[in-house]
């Protein structure tokens, strides 16, 4: 057998400017949003890759070997200084072989394969963009095969044919089941005699399909087969159509990640819920993170950051993580704020430590950080004389849809800035950054912030100190305790004078109660998060949701319920922050949560009394925890080490592949 | 007549983000080197063009009106808050109206056109691209029409047959009688049984073409009738091909940009030298100036600054100026000199002087003066604690391919440097930039160079004063020439010591023999000009030549003539700074020189003593000037006024049509 030969082509992988492949699909997924009939690019200034890269491997070759270069545009192989073109089978002899490929192009994410027995794109190979230094290649594991192009994403496929079809309102109504992201091939049985001329209208609701006026999209078409571009919806309507003149099938379009969590309890609604959510966060986790499927489409950092949240209790998938932090933050130098708003170039640093703290992976880190560095050195420029972070004319500081004085630093922007700080801090220290002042800054930071908004009539953390108005918000309150900036005292303090008070005026918007329920959950109120989730979250399902909406108000009229933004179909029903149950039941009711990072160490500990019985796997860095609950006995089991169990006081080490029982409860005695 | 809708289509101009149609196609242009069947990006980090722009601008509508955009991007239309698709014909109501357009493109420069009676894309129109502030509107006469698309250059067309088709070496030589830049339609009319299969060698040589294995350009054909990709060449081999097999004919694309200059006198190699100079220019200058047309098709900023004294000499064409400017500089930041070369960033802004000189263009100037500062502030973020301009650690320091003394700061780096403060200080008085102190800069560098490098015993520049060798080049005492650095006495002392100095090493490239040949012009040397453009350039023709080359060298053996770079036809047979015969005779013998900014003001001061009879005629700003000069009578006709005549001694100011004729020539006389 030629054992050479055979295995060859099977080395090396795609490798690019780190980050460029990236920013380069990032760049098309923002420039993906539609709307009737025009497309919509996101209106910050959106970052392309390099044009052109250098790659280079220096080898010490001891015997003949030969390898071949390809690439998805333009350039050229450099062996020891001698050209060679793409694609050629190139002979090498023995000695020191410095391998360059130079590679550019116009329009697309430049990459190269070099396949080869001893020289090929592995370990080793570094990429330069003609300025900076050479760095360690990018590369992404679904991208091996000499005829790939990574400019292209290679989305898994699904074909879906509509569960109903219905003739209403003179048309034809088809219902797909379930929200999708699909191409839709349309193929036209009966033509009229003025010819093909079908419109054919889109919904996420029924209603939204059968107004072929509002419609968020639409399109005429005009031949006997065709394949409409990828949209999200549920259902289809076509007017002036009977239920046998056309077939309609669906392509679903996805990136397939696994989904490595379930959860069942004796509560029907919970359970869906549950489903909702993982369905909801399926969807909207295609290349990156996005907001919703069919609005806006864009890469979030708001956003994204509570996917950060997410990910680890559903898919614990590194990969989208990583696709998304560097999506969103582009390339140097830094010239605007994430999606034009200071916030969230915050939560892009936060998410790294996330990122971090789900993963431990260094070597990300280590490509990551001197991003880091320059994001907080253009966060840095924009302080005021206190320290407060201010922004430039024009920056758009956002912390919530909500009423917050924004006179003067506004408090919650200082509070991100010092999570920043601190999770800076850590990042340096472990990479061994030498000159470092984050941790100075931070405690800096954090007394000037305790200096200027507690203010102690209130009891609480006020917006702004420079107004006068010392107008309280649960924003910031929220943040004090998420960040650890209050004490004990000052968390008691808040959570009777903010958060349990009914005149500061309620979080009205599902991103910003991700963060209050958790709050909520970490001071110990999971009944009362629960009886929320089930009338917000069960509210959707009462309305016949299949995957959970950017927002949902039970009071709205009906007919009014998908209205946003002035838009009568303008809500997203398919939105990523709506799938927040499954990071508050995993990580506040089954209480999992890593205590070292990347899951090194992780503790379970359950807080499941309002339910009767709980069947619940939870994914872990290389593993997975199974929880169960049924006649008050508890039952925990795992795949690898390192867990342990904390339940009534007791903390029990968790062993792979050894359940712990705990037959008789004496909590519920305790508590009681 | 309906005028209303007679004339609304002409009205409107295709815009974009000022600079950016210029980036894009000038990255374009440094990706189209060829090179033995593989395409060789330029070395350099190349720009790209914004992904996406905000358009606007706001009306106060008196009467109903109505407009339409048109885009080669994605997109909408924003009017008073409400959103349009483009293409759709918009009505507007009277009133205040602010027409906002958002396009992208993740690959294509975006470009809007609104055509409409009253609104539409013409002054006012603003960009933005969503950080920085809104500036004018770019723009290009060219593109005015809804069916064009600016991310395509639209060249013109000529249809060139072969002049000579001959059978040789058992294939078929086609001889297309000058230098092309061209697409080669080939139509193979014998089939043999093996299938079609046709090698298509080019050559700017005939040796070149003959060369199958080596020749710069081929290509196998496999298809009866093909148009091949536009590249540069004057002759096409075909092996195992008979003179009827095929039929070849080539589709030369060129930028017309009409020649205003003719120049005609009793010595027919001069003639010729001007005729194939001009040629050579012509085809060196498409969208941009670059280097050669077959190699490296780059644009080049040494290079680009040569042609910017050529271009007002034979085609007085401004746009050429200004869309190389932009696509050399990129956009901000500056991370990397330009062609990644220290004196190229220098000539970069040299040339706006130049241009400035030339056109006394102000919009020109007000919108590239802030990347003038910008490239200012980086040069400046190199100096030393003396002033001097070191670069970074791996800037190339290049001047020229000569025996300079680089160690430490670099002696003619200072002169260019100290020329870009003249020139900026020139820039920010004109434009009335309050607190710049580039004046002060000039100076104080002035005084610093004089200090650190003249030697006064060697009364000469040396290159480097920091190794202790005072090295003598001509390079730096040829700048403080043209530069002005070095006074009367230096000057008269440089001459004598350095430039008619046998022993210090001559100027091999010519490249720099350009500077040189108009020091010598400037210190009246024009006898011995001339009879250097008779060898250098009359060497060429004597050889073959149809257009001038890269480089020449008489004593090269038969057979070398094309090597370069260690490339048998690695030399470029027309290559842009060839064409300097066109301004040492437009500038130096007919003597035509703008005294005031745009020509507002120029002089004519003839010094064609060494001719018997000279006809010409030369472009200045909206206008020509034609000199005449036959058996020592003088005649010069301008159709501008502001021109005079300054001969043996005399002013005479010209006068629109009126012609000044110079009869009795006592000069001769009082030169003897």
């Amino acid at each position: 057998m030629d054992y050479e030969n055979e295995c060859s082509c099977s080395k090396g992988r795609w490798i690019w400017y780190p980050g460029d492949f990236e920013i380069y699909h990032g760049m098309l997924q923002n420039f993906s949003r539609e709307e009737r009939e025009f497309f919509w690019p996101a209106y910050w200034q959106i970052d392309g890759c390099r044009k052109n890269v250098h790659f280079q491997k220096t080898y010490l070759i001891e015997a003949n070997t030969q390898c071949t270069v390809f690439a998805n545009c333009q350039g050229y192989v450099c062996i020891n200084g001698q050209k060679h073109k793409f694609q050629d089978q190139i002979r090498i002899v023995p000695g020191m072989v410095k391998v360059e490929v130079f590679a550019g192009s116009p329009d697309l994410v430049p990459a190269i394969l070099v396949q080869g027995e001893v020289i090929y794109t592995g370990a080793g190979w570094m990429a330069d963009d003609f300025i900076t230094e050479p760095v360690n290649a990018g590369w992404n594991e679904r991208y091996r095969e000499s005829e790939q192009n990574p400019a292209i994403w290679e989305y898994e496929e699904q074909t879906i044919k509509p569960v109903m079809v219905a003739e209403k309102n003179g048309g034809t109504l088809y219902d797909f089941g379930t929200e999708l992201t699909a191409e839709l091939d349309v193929k036209v049985l009966s033509k009229t005699e003025k010819g093909i001329h079908k419109l054919i209208c889109y919904g996420e609701s029924q209603e939204e399909a059968m107004d072929t006026i509002n419609c968020y999209y639409s399109e005429t078409i005009e031949s006997l087969e065709i394949c409409l571009r990828r949209r999200a919806f549920r259902y289809v309507f076509i007017p002036e159509t009977g239920s046998e003149d056309c077939i309609l099938c669906a392509r679903h379009l996805y990136v397939d990640i696994p989904v490595k969590a379930a959860f069942y309890c004796e509560d029907k609604q919970i359970n869906q819920i549950w489903e909702t959510s993982v369905r909801t966060f399926q969807l909207c986790s295609g290349i990156f993170f996005i907001d919703g499927v069919k609005r806006d489409r864009w890469i979030w950092s708001g956003d994204a950051y509570q996917s950060y949240f997410v990910n680890p209790y559903v898919f614990f998938d590194e990969e989208i993580n990583k696709r998304t932090i560097l999506a969103l933050r582009g390339n140097d130098p830094v010239r605007q704020h994430i999606n034009t708003i200071v916030d969230y170039s915050m939560y892009w640093v936060l998410g790294i430590g996330k990122h971090y703290e789900m993963t431990a992976d260094r070597e990300f880190l280590e490509m990551i950080y001197p991003r880091m560095v320059t994001m907080m050195e253009f966060l840095e420029s924009q302080l005021d004389e206190n320290g407060f972070l201010v922004g430039r004319k024009n920056d758009w500081i956002f912390i919530d849809w909500a009423e917050i004085d924004k006179d003067g630093p506004v408090c919650a922007e200082q509070m991100l800035l010092a999570a920043c700080y601190h999770a800076m801090n850590f990042a340096a220290e472990l990479l061994g950054d030498p000159n470092h002042e984050y941790e100075l800054k931070y405690r800096r930071l954090i007394s000037s912030i305790n200096a200027f908004y507690w203010d102690v009539e209130k009891q609480a953390y006020i917006d702004s100190y420079t107004s006068g108005k010392r107008h309280v918000s649960r924003h910031a309150n929220i943040f004090a305790i998420l960040f650890e900036i209050a004490d004990e005292k000052r968390t008691t303090q808040i959570c009777r004078h903010v958060l349990q008070n009914e005149k500061v005026p309620q979080i009205t918007t599902p991103y910003f109660k991700f963060y209050e329920l958790e709050v909520m959950c970490l001071l110990g109120k999971q009944e009362e998060v629960l009886k929320k989730i089930r009338a917000y979250w069960g509210g959707m399902l009462t309305q016949g949701a299949v995957t959970f909406w950017e927002e949902y108000d039970p009071a709205k009229e009906n007919g009014k319920e998908y209205e946003m933004y002035g838009d009568p179909y303008g809500k997203s029903l398919c939105h990523a922050w709506a799938a927040s149950p499954i990071y508050l039941l995993g990580r506040y009711y089954i209480g999992l949560k890593p205590t070292s990072t990347g899951y090194e160490t992780f503790e379970i500990s359950p807080n499941i009394k309002m339910f009767r019985e709980i069947s619940c796997r939870l994914p872990v860095k290389n593993g997975s925890v199974y929880v169960e609950w049924r006649e008050n006995q508890l039952r925990i089991e795992t795949d690898r080490d390192g867990g342990s169990l904390t339940y009534c006081g007791n903390t029990y080490p968790l062993y792979k592949g050894k359940a712990v029982m705990i037959k008789n409860n004496s909590c519920e005695t305790e508590k009681e």
